[in-house]
């Protein structure tokens, strides 16, 4: 297996989430080496909570789960790019595509992101 | 001024940097509330290098600066995505386009990016 570098960041990766069609960056996530191990042996994405301080298999609940297509490394493997499906097409719990759906304009963000579906139809109230 | 929260990790943000052009994803660092100030007030991406503990102005010794075209904050204000133009062409210290230029391929990574120049002619020895 690929090995990566856990050291830098007390144990975790950033892994950059790209829609494998569009390019579309969908999120940012961490993983720790349990989540690498498991993103790799079901190609699902899998992370690890910083706030839940657990295991974290994204859409595990809500089926919208993250098909692996392509996964890259950087240069310093401390970081990975994933190239997923996102099932269900909306990554951010807010039920927004991209969890980046802010710009900034001048001093403002603007929200400028497409609603997939409502939360708190999938995730209840 | 936008505020991000940098409590997350000891006082950074991740920026992930993306081709404002192509939108291939060139490269993650990392942003402390300085390197943020300085980006804004500059147009031009500022990092904190966590090897030399200070601050980092992209490009600022080899002339590849990154020219930041717009600016997305995700949900939960603790991450940055930069749209740039990558002055020279490459982000990647190797003179690869994209930190990413390794594909993993079964259990092994695959060189699949760019080469935009050689390091040594950039950087000297």
């Amino acid at each position: 297996m690929v090995e990566l570098d856990f050291t830098k960041l007390d144990g975790l990766v950033p892994a950059v989430v790209q829609d494998a069609a569009t390019g579309e960056v969908l999120m940012v996530a961490f993983m720790n080496p349990e989540a690498w191990e498991r993103t790799l042996a079901t190609g699902e994405a899998h992370y690890f909570s910083r706030s839940r301080n657990q295991l974290w298999h994204k859409g595990g609940t809500s089926g919208h789960v993250q098909k692996v297509k392509e996964i890259y490394i950087d240069c310093d493997n401390d970081t990975v790019l994933l190239k997923v499906e996102q099932v269900g097409g909306a990554a951010c719990h807010t039920g927004m595509r991209s969890c980046f759906y802010r710009k900034l304009e001048g001093d403002k963000l603007v929200e400028v992101g497409e609603r997939v579906f409502d939360p708190k139809e999938v995730y209840g109230k």
